[in-house]
Parts: structure tokens; C-alpha cells; sequence
């Protein structure tokens, strides 16, 4: 029941946060507080455990593990003792951390990415390895003829057009984290960004792919078209961790008691290397746009209304959110809502890295393939036609939960 | 299908505002924004319809609902012109609207009410009649042996001892409305609290029974006994409509992410009647003990933390309330979320008024009898083992009108 | 002492509320709340009274005076009883407003604005004529070498080169409001934008001149120098009503305590012929600029963060604003703090507009020539090196009033 | 220049935090952050410095002073690190607090106090000693004829009454911490609550006295006498370090802007050791009265609403307040204004203990005797007649530090 959890992005916050986190939780040092499958209604009814779980991955960075456990102790995301007592186990990790690859083609390129993922199965002895998209969120890349299909997708990866995993993110505009620069000439946009790289490496490998960014991830027909040739499963998209997960019950809220939002907006204040990057006009372009999806999709209009992020480095790893509603009640009566959220996003993100390593698993054991929309309840900007408010998403989870419990047999968690 | 809506307190905020949506709404001159009945989801499934709906009540203050009707527009509750344009079918209302009785013996009382009761249906020719409480809060009554048994009831409220309809509200200290005093001598509590006995006197007159209120009402073994025996439903305690509205959204949210609420305090300023009456201690502590119960009930626990009330006549019929949580996650990390909700408490609520009305009226067609625990998405602190989170709660309600709907033949509404 | 109080933008909300409330408290009809001037601590020291001001304007519209005001009234910025008991005073203004005049060349409608005033002064009688720009606020203007001495802004108003007033605003991208299309070619921008041409005209025609917008009014070199020549007092810039009126007190606070805010970010949430306005982007950075200025002045350094501006026709006259401030105290504790301002910005502006048009009057009378920077406590930008903590201007208020009764003979108000 | 600060309290959160951060900064090792007397504005004009504060104290509990410091580190109100590293300075003080001397009477308790105030001066040399209390909120005591004069008040304390220090405090029902039990048989109050005895003693010691609580202190017609008498000026009462610090900005700016405030709402979340006391109802009380004063004082009339506050042990030792300002504007348009303050009690308030013993010892030796209401910036319940808003009272200590400057003759702090 060994479960690799192999972390694109392994360097940075939510990454680190979950490692630490794993390891203390196996350890009894801390409990399971913020894992969804830990609560009383599915506890103990998916298998690998937490404690299961075997993390590496890649990063663009070099920063050692260690030194962010650090900075993450001193922005209080995680207990300074907790990293102090699970500092070896975190030294072993590191040892499973590898630079991002980069080839002279994205063929080469996605082939040393599965190159490594194979080699971490086999060394480990790992039942299966699934791959968490946590790096950076990339802009919304350039529409490609070769996203259509698996076979023109081969084709152009392959082909004399340089590619590399880098490339789009770092061409333009120089990020926060850049990767290596092997790729296209200036101007020349890849074939596939990063994260679609990453997808198409992983499930190449046979490990199913889960993005919990708001990046493009598999959610490309060529890339659908591999994970079911391979019958691998894959899920996303970004996590909901803040003002969208209030959204997700508030909105519901007012539609069932037929009151009418008229407006609503929202800004977000947040710091952090997430936060660095969302300042970039592309990257806060596509996490603004998979923030807002919830309205439409539970009230059944959109309301006026903008959610905006700004970043402010003094806010450190945590976010406040302050969204204000205007609806109208019974003979048209103006009335208002306003909340403010203020959380460590970190911390919110994690423990569901840790939830859907161990529920894609499972659905892997259990034999699925292609998107897993029951993993909704996870997600801002979840796959196919799902619920959108998190009542209805809860639900489908828990079913999730129990027909996967019955195809695997029910056997209990060691 | 014409059905006698029988308010107590029918000279109220929420009576009014009520009547006075209704007939706007069945004039086609507003929409019924508010009404849950009428957003897509259950649209035209549930008879009568709010153009069915035929209005009378008991009242202790003899106001006109005219003047009641101007002072909500005043405060902005009801818009002026809307007021203006039902003034001839609000003065038909006024018709249909009596004192409250007062008799020598509670029995006596009952039947006086009961009696209104016949004549109303009887001079209109309705289908039946649904009363529903929306007097001012009672505080909470003192137990009383009769309370345990029909049988006892009867003869309790029959005998020597002396009992008054607004004796328990009037008794102690003066409220800022006061019934007629006929009842027993001071300190000396009847045998039942007014909503009780207006109860009693419904369930006798075979009309089903709703309280609005966190008073008392049907709540007592005797009335259930009375109702089953009646071959009628019932139906409570307290409107949702504010702040545990949102918590009964927020908690589950919670729950189902396995944050761990550390405190939960609120506070609720509102002017208006219903303020006025909340800030005697009595009925403040029925209205507050009805408010916290949906925390336990969905977290699992209870959290640290109060629910205040405190009357500001300035702020009129708005009312604010903002309530702070403080939750714990991943590795013990602090976050926090507070909001504030500002509405117009009479605007939230006649809509559910008439939602309460028509459900009720089918469930008695549809044969009935006992509590209506499916209407717990209407209700703080709603009867019987029920989901206490919204998203439960509104299942619950769509497959009551499902299961209506078919036991009375799916008619079109007229 | 009858004193006129000419408009620029006479047909918008600011200047029909000041219309409307400067009538209803002549007539007794209510309270001059929010007039400054009439706190105990001033009132009955400054003449012109409220009573004295007689009311003309220019505007692009055309739109009536009394559909603005029943505008007014339904949106609840004015009582609609109060509305209707001027009704006739506002008609008698109506009279007094004229189609702002475009000619072929900016001083020819230099000419024409100023003999509207003149005309203005001579029908009433009127002892002097103060001008206020409450009109669109207009984006920044290009820089042009004719600003910088009198004698070059003469020459080049009067010279080949094509000017309109309302060229600068309707150049690039048309606006809610378009004035007359007379002026350059397009992209030719005229040598003054219309605020300044409107100070230019009133400077030139004897009357003192008062911008209540962030526009650039008379704050250029040239226009200094007319005002001096002329012996007469000008003020601004842009109505401090809302937001920036409580971060002028709460940012002095900070700095007296010595806690040093780490972020301050706010976000303004507005409706009306404003809001759409500052929807557009230049506009914006205008206003926003002008709202920020109050942080470094106090604080002595500018914290993170911004100020941003979002339209949302929904919420009509009244804005919400919120604010997050970050701070650190004693050995770097981090805390917070946050605020909700939920106003009515015509309802705050239009009193400010009467304590100006009387405090500018006076200073005229009383000799004052130049920039009045005893005026700051008004604004949100203003003139000169004055204090910007509200407590500080409030001081120079007093004294300046205290002056001017002095200088005056402290006759008492009539 | 050496200068006692002899701590009454001296175990609890504000003492150790005053003493931690004045070791430091003496150190070097952080900045005076929160401290007024290192503003710009005043930096450099009062001594002794804060390098120049010998501390020492009493407390009826004794728990270490490094274990509280831990505890305090442990919640985040000291870091961590700079709790380490003055450890060693740490445990000097802790040789200087002394357990509180309870006798057989008030007269024979309050010269042991004097003969600690004593020893303290002559063993550490030092030029004066500064007692400031802050310990355990006290209920407002009983009124007692002996409070009238001094000659009155030293019969009383040394005639037969018994008489405890602590016995006011512990007598009714048993607080977190309580005193030895030496005193009156329960239920005979004794002549002087605790605050008042440690005065006397103070003022007889010949030491200035500074209540930085809500409790009586120096605040009696005998007391004063003492001050005289002995040539000390004392100050009070009730460090201003939150929600009455915001007040006191906010209120003057609606005052100033003619707006009138209808509602003022607040309420207090806190834990820690001062939220368990303020849970008490005397305390609260006298903590309430304490907070609510700004308003009527500021405003000139008190608006509807009461400031509340509620203990919740998981809050720790951060409060949040929250308040709801509902206001009428011109026209009488309702608008309304929100804060919701999240701050360290202890981290506002130890600044403000080092600036006041400063002051006070300053204003000693400059020959001030009486009560000095020009501290009233510290204040929320200031002595004598004194501006209550916060700029007022900013202008006042300016004046105050000036004058001390020019009578002690400038020297240049060392
Ligand atoms: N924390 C939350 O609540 C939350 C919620 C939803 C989504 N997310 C998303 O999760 C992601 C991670 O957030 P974070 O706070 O940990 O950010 P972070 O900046 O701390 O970490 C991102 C890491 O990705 C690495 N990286 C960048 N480009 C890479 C590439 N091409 N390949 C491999 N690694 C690369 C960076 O070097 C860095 O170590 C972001 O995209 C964020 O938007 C976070
Ligand atoms: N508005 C809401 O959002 C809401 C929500 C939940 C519950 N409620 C409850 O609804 C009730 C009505 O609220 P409201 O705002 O209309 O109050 P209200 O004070 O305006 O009206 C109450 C009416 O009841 C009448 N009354 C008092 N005692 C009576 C008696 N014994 N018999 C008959 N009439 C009597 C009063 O004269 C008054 O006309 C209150 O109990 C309130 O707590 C309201
Ligand atoms: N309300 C506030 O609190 C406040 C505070 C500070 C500043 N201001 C400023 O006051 C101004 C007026 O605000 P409002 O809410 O009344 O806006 P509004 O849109 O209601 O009114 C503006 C009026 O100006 C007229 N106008 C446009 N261009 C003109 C021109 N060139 N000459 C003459 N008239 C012209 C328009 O036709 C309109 O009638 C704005 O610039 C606003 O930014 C308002
Ligand atoms: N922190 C703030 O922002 C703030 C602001 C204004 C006033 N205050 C007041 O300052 C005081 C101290 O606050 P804290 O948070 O340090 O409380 P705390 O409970 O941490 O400390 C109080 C200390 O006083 C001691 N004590 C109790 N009775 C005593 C007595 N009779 N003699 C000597 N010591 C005694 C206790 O043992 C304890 O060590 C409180 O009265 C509080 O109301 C605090
Ligand atoms: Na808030
Ligand atoms: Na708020």
C-alpha cells in the first residue's frame, strides 16, 4: 500500500507544508486537523493511509527542504518544534527532490520527467505514484492545433520545434522561479506549458495526475486521450482553500432562499511566493477567472461584481479576504453581507494535497480512468458537470468514498 | 384551493409585511422574491399558490394594519407605492382580523379563538385554515403537569383555576404590548403560554399549526396528543432568517473540511418590535438558546463563544449581526473569518411566512398528521431528528414537496 | 451679503442635493446636519449664512433639476417629502443654469462662461459670486508650456490653436456626460482641461474659485498668478467625504503611538454618475492618486498597498468602502485592523459645498487673495503645506474662521 | 538618572512584557516600536530614557518571571528568541519582585509596602521610584466616609477595623489570582481597595504613583491630600490601547463634521489573564464605564449602544473588538461605519508603561505635584478636566514634554 506522492513544485510552500505534515502525522506528533478524509464521516475509509504516503518531486529551485521548513516555522505555517522533530525524516525526502528536467525538445524533456518518476517507484518499491501539480501557476498559454488530438501532440513534441518545460512560464516576463532555459528562441511559445508537460510525462509513466493549480494541467483532449489509453485518472482544478470555499456554501445559500444577489465583490490580500506570482497580469488573470465560476454555476446568473488579488509582501503566508454582497429580498428590500476570511493558505492547502494523493490513488486501484469529478469538493474550477455548491460536492464525495470502499473490498487501514 | 392564513400577532411587522407581499404578488405588481416556493427548483409544485392564500388574524393591539402598512414603508421594510396600491385589499384584510379573546377560564379562551376560527373559514368558504404564529416572544413558560397528557390538559384549562391568554407575557413585567387582563390574579401562571393555547385552540378547531416564534406553541406532549388525535400537522420553532441562517451554512462548511471551530461568538443589534420585546431578559434568553443550537449540532461540539442581542431602537427594522470564528487547521494553525449581516428581518421573513403557509396546507391535504419535521430548512430550532445543516435541510424540503406533489396528483396550479 | 454659489456640474448629485438641502434649511424644514460650519464650535461665526447663497450652475446636460432631484429621492439620498416642499425654490434655480458655452476658440469660451457670471451677479444683486467645480472629475491633463506664466496661457488661449472645454474629456473616450464638439481635431488636445478653463473664466470675471474634484482646476502657475493679479482666493482639491476621511484620523493615530503600519489597502465599491465615471481609467488614477496622499503625510513614510476603485452600478448613490491596515507594535508584534465606511456620498458632499461656498465668500471679503490652504480640512488633496491629519486642519479651520470674523468685525449672522 | 519602576502586577502579561522589551531595547536588540516617546517628534526630549529603568514590582502570585515569559513567547507576544536572550537580565528583576506584604491592618500593610519601595531606591541607587500599577482589574469599591481627607483616612487604616490588602478583591467570590488572606472576616469590606493602599503606600514612600487599570488608585479626596502633602504627581486611569483608542479619533471626526452618531455598538473578545478578570461582572463593569466615557465627552451627547465584553479562553492573549457606528448625515441620510480591531493587549499596553514611568519620573523631578491630566493620551479615563479626543490630548503631552524639556534644562539624553 507504498503510495508515492510526487510533488511538482517540491520546493515550495504547500509542498513543504504537506511533507512536514505527513511526517508528523505518521509520527503521532500532531493530529490529522484540516484532512478531509479524517473526519468522523470517512475516517478510516480509504486506503493508503496517510502515514502510507512517499513524497518526492521535482522543483526549478535548489533550496534545500530544510531551509524552507524554516522560513515556513518563522511565518507561523508550521510549529517550529513540529519541523525540528520530523527534521531527518525531511532529510530523506530531500534525497527523493530533483531538479526540473530540461532537454532540447519537449519529447526528450517528458521522458527524463518519467525517467525519474519510474526510478522513484522502482527504488521505493511504491505500488503507485501519483503526481501533484503545487509549482507555480502559469498564465493561460496560446491556443496549439496540437492540443486536439494524442497523436498530433506526439507529433509536435517530437518534432524539430524546440520546446522546453520552462519556456512559457520564464519567456516573456522573468518570474519569481525561473527554470532552466534550454528551450524555444524568445517569442517562440512550447507546445505544451509546464504543467501540461508534466501531465503528459506522468501519465506516460502510468501515474495519474492531479493539478492543484488553476494551470492547464491534463485538461487537454490530447492529454484526456492518454490517460484513458493508459486508464489512468486525473483531477483538478486549483484547490479551494479561502473566499471560494465560502462562496461554494454562501451562494447556494441565497439561491435556495430565492434571494436575488445583485452584487458581488471581492478583493484578496496575500503575500507569500503564491502571492508574488499572482501579481503578474497573467497568472492573476487565471486564478481570478477560475475564483469566480462558483456564482454563475449555483445562482444560475452572475451578479455584478469583481474578485481582485493584490499582492502584499508584508502579509507573509497569510491571506485575508474581504467580500462584500448585495442582495434584495422580498419587495425588493436592499440588504447587504459582508465577510472577511483571513487564513494561511498554506496550511488550508496541504492537508487536502494529502487527501487527494490518497483518494487518486485509490480510484487508480479501483480501476478509473479519465477525470475524476467527484473530486469537486476539492477544487475552484473542478472537471466535467459537477455540483458547484459544497453541499452537493460533499455528497458526491462521500459517495466516491463509499463505491470505491466496495470495489477495493472493504479491507480495514493498517 | 383558497386557504385561510390565520396570523396571530396579524398586526405585527412580519403579518403585514407578509399580507402585503401577498397581495402585491397576486396583483402581478412585484415579484416573490424571498419565497422559496417559487424559485426554479419547486416552482409551481406546491398548492395553494400565494395568490390562494386568504389572510385573518388575532391581534392584542388594535392598530390598523393602514397605519402598520405606512410605518413599514416609512422604514423602508415595504416600498411606499407598493403600499399605496394594496390599500383596498389590505382594508378587506382588516375585516378578518379580531381582538384576541380574553375569557374567565383558559377553556373558554380556546373556544373563543376556536369559534373566529369556523366563522373565518365558513364566511369565506376555505379549503382550510393554517395558523401560524407570529406574536411576540414569549418567554419561556414554567413546566406544568398538565403540560404531560391530553387528558390533564383538558381538565387543567377547564377547572377553578383562572387562566389568561396574555397572563404569562403580561404577568411579571410589562411588555410593549399588552393583551386584555382578565386571566389570573398576579403570580399565579396559567396553565399555558399564549402560543399554547392559541394552538390548543387551532389543533380544536382543526386547523394545523405553525409558530414562527421560539415560543412554546404545539411544543408540548399534550398539543401533540391533540394533533395526532386531530388528524393534523404542526410546525416550528423560530424563522431562520440571519445570522444562523449563515451558520447553518458556515458550520457544515467546517465540519466537512475538518476545521476545527475554536470560538464562535456573535452579536445581533436590531430595533423594531420584535428588538424591543428581545431586550427583556426573558424572551431574550428563548430567542438566544434557539439561536446556538445549530453549532453542536453540525460541528459536533460546541465552541466557545456567545450569541448577544441588544436592542438599538435607532436602527429600526434593519438589523446588524456579526459574529467572529476562530478555527484551527493544519498543524494547529490560527486562521479566523468573521461577518457581518445586515438585513431587514420583516423582508426575510413573510416570504417564509407564505412558504409556511402553503406547505403546511398541503402536507394537512396530503393526510398529514404530527410534527412537519421536513420544514427544518424554515426554523432555527426545528422539531424532531433532522439534518441541522442548510444544504441537509433544503434535501430534505425538495423531497417533501416531491413526495406532496405526488400524493396529491401533480395539478398545475391554477 | 447675498452671495451666489455657481455650479460647474449644476444638474449632477452633489450640486442638486446642495441645492435641495440649502433651500429646505432656509425654508426650516431641516437640521444643517453635516455642515460644518454649523457645529456648536462655529456656527453663527461665519457670514455669508446658509440662507444668503443663491444658486446658478453650468452643465453639459440638460436633464431638469427636479428629475434629478426625484432621481434623488427614489435612490434615498433625499427625503422624497423633502423634495417636493422645495419644489418650487428648485424651479426658481432652474432658471438660474445654463448649457456650459463652447466658441471656436477656449478664450472666446472663457468669454462667454464669464459673462454668464457677470450676468448671474448683476440679475440678483448679489454681492460677489463664488464658483465651484462639482462636475466630472477629468482625467489628468498633458503638460503644455503655456501653464507656466499668465501672459503665455493668454497668448496661447487666444490664438490659432483649436480649444474646447470639453475636448480633454471627450477626446479619446466618450464619457456618461459629452459636453459641445467644438474645439480641436481629434487628438488635439486643448491648452486647458475644462476645470481649469472654468477657474480661468471665473478668476478673470471677479469670483473667487473652489475645486471640490481631483481635476486641476486652479492649480497651475498661470492661474496662481490671475488669482493674485485679480486679489482673489481659490481652494482644492477633491471632497474629502469618505475612506480618506477616516484614514485621516486613523493614520495620525498610528503615528503618535509610534505603531508602524506595515500595509494599508482599501477598496471603494461605488454606483452613481460618479462611479461610472471613475470607471474609466483615467479618472481613476486621478482620483485614486488624490486618496492616497494622506498615508505618507502622516506617517512620514507610505506603507504596502493600494487604493482601488470598482464600479458597480448596482449599489446606486451609496458607496462601500473597506480598508485593511497591518501594523506592528511593541518587540514586532503583528496586528490589525479593519473598517467598513458604508456612506452616502452626496449626502456627505453636498454640505461641505455650502461650508465652502460661505468660508470662500468670507475670505474674500475679508481681502484674502491666492490659495486658501486653511481649507484642507475639506479636502482630500489639498493646497499648500498644511497638516494632514484631520485634527491638525480642523485646528486651522477654527483659526481661520477666527480670523476672518476679526478682519469682518464679527458682525453677527442676519 | 537610574529610575525605579516598581510594578504592582509585576508577574502579569503587561509588567513582563514592559520588562522583556525595556531589557531589549536597552540591549539593542530591537526597536522601541510603540513607544510615544521615541516618535519623532518626541525622541530625545524626556529622560530618563528607557535605558534608565530599573524594574521591580509586587504580585500576589509567584510564578517566575521567565515562566511567564515563556508563556508569553509560547502565544506570540514576545518573540521567541528575544525572551532567550535577555534571560539573564530577566532573572536580576526577578530578585526585585517581592511577594505583596498583606499585615493585621491596612496602616501596618502599607508600611511594609513603603519599606520595600524603600530598600528598592537605596539598594540600586536610584534618583527616584515610579510605582505603576498594573495588576488585577478591581470591582469598584464601596464608598467610605474615610476616602474624604487624609487625617480621616489614617485613623480608619490604623484604628481597630481590620483591615487587608487584598481583601476587597478576594472577599464576595474567588478571582483567578488571590492575595494572602490576612484581613477583615469576610464580608467587612476593609477601608482601601488595593489600588488605593498600594497608592498610599506609594505617596508615603515618597514615590509618584501611576494607575495604568480602571481601578480607584489615587483617585480620592485623602489620596490627593498625600500627593500634595508630599510634593508627587500621580496619573490615570486605564491604559487606552484599543477599541477606546480608535474611538477617540473616530469621535472627534463625526463631531467635527456635524454628523450625528445614533448607535455607537461595541463589543470586546479576549482571553488571557485580564479577559478571565474582566468576566467577572464587577470588573467588567468598571472596565465598561471606563471605555464608554470618550462618547459623550467628544460628541457632546451619548449615543444608544453599549460596549460589551466577553471572555473566551481560546483567544489568548490577542483581543478582537468589533464596533458598529450607525450615523445621520445631511438630510438626515443613515449611514454607517464598521471597525473591527484585532490587537496584543500586552504588546499595546508595555510601550505605554515605559513612557509613563519616563513621564511621571520626569515630571517629579521638575517639582509637579497633583494629579498631571496632561497624560491623558494614555488614558481612557483620564483625571481632571482634559481634551477626550486623541489629538487634543496628543497637542497636550507635546506642550507637557516641551515644558518639562525647558525646566530640567534640555540636557541630552545619554
Ligand atoms: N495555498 C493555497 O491555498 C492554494 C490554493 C489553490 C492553489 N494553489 C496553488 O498552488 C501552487 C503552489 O502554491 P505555493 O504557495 O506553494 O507557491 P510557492 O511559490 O511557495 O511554490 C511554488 C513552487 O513551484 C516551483 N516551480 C515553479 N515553476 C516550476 C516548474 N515549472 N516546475 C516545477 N516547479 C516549479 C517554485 O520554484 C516553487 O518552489 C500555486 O500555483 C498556487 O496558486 C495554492
Ligand atoms: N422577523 C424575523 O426575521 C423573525 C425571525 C424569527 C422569528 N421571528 C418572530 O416573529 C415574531 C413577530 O416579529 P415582528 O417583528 O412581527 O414583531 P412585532 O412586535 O412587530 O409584532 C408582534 C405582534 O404580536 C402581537 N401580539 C403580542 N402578544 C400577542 C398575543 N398574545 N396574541 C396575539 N398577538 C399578540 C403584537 O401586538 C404585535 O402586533 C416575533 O416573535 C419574532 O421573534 C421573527
Ligand atoms: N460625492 C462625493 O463624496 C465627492 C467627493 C469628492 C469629490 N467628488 C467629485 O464631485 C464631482 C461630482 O460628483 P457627482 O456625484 O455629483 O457626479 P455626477 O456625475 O452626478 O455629476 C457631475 C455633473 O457634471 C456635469 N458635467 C460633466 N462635464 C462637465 C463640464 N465639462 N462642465 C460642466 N458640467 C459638466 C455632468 O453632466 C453631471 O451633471 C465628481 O468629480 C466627484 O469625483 C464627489
Ligand atoms: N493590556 C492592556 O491593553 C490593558 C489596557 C488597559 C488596562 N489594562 C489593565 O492592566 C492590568 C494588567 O493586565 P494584564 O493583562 O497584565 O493582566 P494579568 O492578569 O496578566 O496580570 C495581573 C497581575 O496582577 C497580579 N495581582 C492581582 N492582584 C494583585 C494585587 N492585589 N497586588 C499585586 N498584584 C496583583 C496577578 O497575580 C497578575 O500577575 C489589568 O487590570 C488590565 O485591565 C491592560
Ligand atoms: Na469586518
Ligand atoms: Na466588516
Amino acid at each position: 500500500m507504498r503510495t508515492g506522492t510526487w510533488l511538482i513544485g517540491a520546493r515550495g510552500s504547500v509542498a513543504v507544508t504537506s511533507m512536514i505534515g505527513a511526517l508528523a502525522i505518521r509520527a503521532g506528533l500532531t493530529a490529522p486537523t484540516g484532512c478531509v478524509l479524517e473526519t468522523p464521516a470517512l475516517r478510516e475509509r480509504v486506503r493508503p493511509g496517510i502515514g502510507d504516503l512517499v513524497f518526492g518531486g521535482h522543483d526549478v529551485t535548489s533550496v534545500p527542504l530544510e531551509k524552507k521548513a524554516a522560513e515556513l516555522a518563522g511565518s507561523g505555517v508550521v510549529p517550529a518544534a513540529l519541523a525540528l522533530a520530523v527534521k531527518d525524516d525531511l532529510a530523506a525526502v530531500e534525497q527523493q527532490v530533483r531538479p526540473l528536467p530540461a532537454a532540447a525538445t519537449q519529447a526528450e524533456t517528458a521522458r527524463a520527467i518519467a525517467a525519474d518518476l519510474d526510478r522513484f517507484r522502482r527504488d521505493h518499491g511504491l505500488d503507485r505514484v501519483v503526481v501533484i501539480n503545487v509549482s507555480t501557476t502559469e498564465p493561460v498559454p496560446p491556443p496549439h492545433p496540437a492540443h486536439a488530438s494524442l497523436q498530433a501532440l506526439r507529433t509536435a513534441l517530437s518534432g524539430p520545434q524546440p520546446g522546453s518545460l520552462s519556456g512559457s512560464l520564464s519567456g516573456s516576463q522573468p518570474g519569481p522561479q525561473t527554470g532552466p532555459r534550454t528551450g524555444p528562441p524568445p517569442g517562440v511559445e512550447p507546445v505544451l506549458p509546464p504543467s501540461s508537460l508534466a501531465a503528459y510525462a506522468a501519465l506516460s509513466a502510468g501515474c495519474p495526475y492531479v493539478d492543484f493549480t488553476p494551470s492547464t494541467g491534463a485538461r487537454l483532449p490530447a492529454l484526456d486521450e492518454l490517460a484513458r489509453e493508459q486508464g489512468l485518472p486525473y483531477a483538478g482544478h486549483d484547490g479551494k482553500t479561502g473566499e471560494t470555499l465560502v462562496k461554494s456554501v454562501l451562494a447556494p445559500m441565497f439561491a435556495q432562499r430565492n434571494l436575488k444577489v445583485r452584487t458581488w465583490s471581492g478583493i484578496n490580500l496575500l503575500g507569500g511566493g503564491d502571492g508574488a506570482n499572482l501579481a503578474r497580469p497573467g497568472a492573476n488573470a487565471a486564478k481570478s477567472a477560475s475564483k469566480q465560476r462558483v456564482l454563475p454555476e449555483t445562482l444560475g446568473y452572475l451578479p455584478q461584481g469583481e474578485t481582485r488579488i493584490d499582492y502584499l509582501e508584508d502579509l507573509g503566508d497569510f491571506k485575508t479576504a474581504w467580500d462584500l454582497v448585495t442582495f434584495e429580498g422580498f419587495l425588493g428590500t436592499g440588504m447587504r453581507m459582508e465577510f472577511t476570511w483571513h487564513g494561511c493558505d498554506s496550511a488550508l492547502a496541504a492537508p487536502l494535497v494529502l487527501d487527494l494523493a490518497r483518494l487518486t490513488a485509490a480510484a487508480h486501484r479501483a480501476g478509473r480512468s479519465g477525470p475524476l469529478p467527484e473530486l469537486a469538493f476539492f477544487f475552484k474550477d473542478p472537471l466535467g458537470e459537477v455540483p458547484h455548491g459544497l453541499a452537493g460536492q460533499w455528497q458526491t464525495l462521500c459517495d466516491l468514498v463509499t463505491d470505491l470502499a466496495t470495489a477495493l473490498g472493504q479491507e480495514p487501514t493498517p
